[in-house]
């Protein structure tokens, strides 16, 4: 308990404990992502978390995120799983080693390939969910499906092939 | 010559014409779209022109636009090829019909699926310019192959399955 106290940096310090976004930890040179990058004012701020064994992330698009009225824009959903298949990825690499979120520098991914199925319309309004499910890992390579859903209905899903950066790079 | 003007909508009367857009034309109940909708404020507003047989688009990224340092954001690109492949499906479906855009409303389509191929990174900062041609055509769909170019140099592509919607959702 202590020493958890001692290792928790200090963003999340204070009376309740937040969980920690694999993108919370990405080191600073690669954290300005308009997806998902904690230091781009103008993003999204897209954060991935582990639910059980699946990589979960939550967005309320904006009112101007408008595709048809009614409905969600499409780059912005290509956007999400874009970015949440990214982070899952990192939260995979990171597991694969015997670490979990926040207890290093997350791994850095970019993305090669970026399906999405529009399956049905998405609606405008409520929190959208994503989850996020390695299928395939290799080398430096990680392949990542993710979902999207409303109000409980999958109205989206896409594949993520994510390539893994060298530290170095930043 | 005469007949033209009488044609001319008003938004392009004045000393010099400008080229019509896909967009321009598309119905105010279908122009909210947070990429290319010319009633969003919010939005990127992606314009569509022929180029000869090309459909092409012309986009500068704001400084914000940020994947790693110095290079454009994988959703923006993702968000400009599904915006441009969509509205060359509308330029192809009108030319299709013997009208060229801007003859009269432009057909709305919305997007079933969306494939990107990162290259390479797309440096940010230059224009961007997006391509567009239809692979197939046939009943309610239009498959778009897109690429998109910085510096004279295709850093991405794509592939946009594009479906008509009737125009009485509008």
């Amino acid at each position: 308990m202590n020493r958890g106290e001692d290792e928790r940096p200090p963003y999340n310090a204070g009376m309740t404990e937040t969980p920690r976004a694999v993108q919370d930890r990405y080191p600073d040179a690669f954290a300005h992502c308009y997806g998902c990058g904690r230091l781009n004012d103008h993003g999204l701020h897209v954060r991935t978390f582990w639910e059980g064994d699946e990589a979960v992330a939550r967005f309320r698009p904006e009112p101007w995120h408008i595709a048809l009225p009614g409905f969600v824009y499409g780059g912005l959903i290509a956007s999400l799983i874009d970015c949440h298949g990214i982070g899952a990825a990192a939260a995979v690499a990171e597991r694969a080693d015997g670490r979990d979120i926040g207890e290093g520098p997350a791994p850095r991914f970019v993305t090669a390939s970026l399906h999405v199925n529009f399956r049905k319309p998405t609606p405008l309004g409520p929190e959208l969910v994503l989850r996020a499910r390695a299928r395939a890992m290799g080398g430096k390579k990680v392949i990542v499906d993710v979902t999207l859903e409303a109000v409980g209905v999958i109205t989206a899903d896409g594949e993520v092939v994510a390539v893994r950066i060298p530290a170095s790079m930043g």
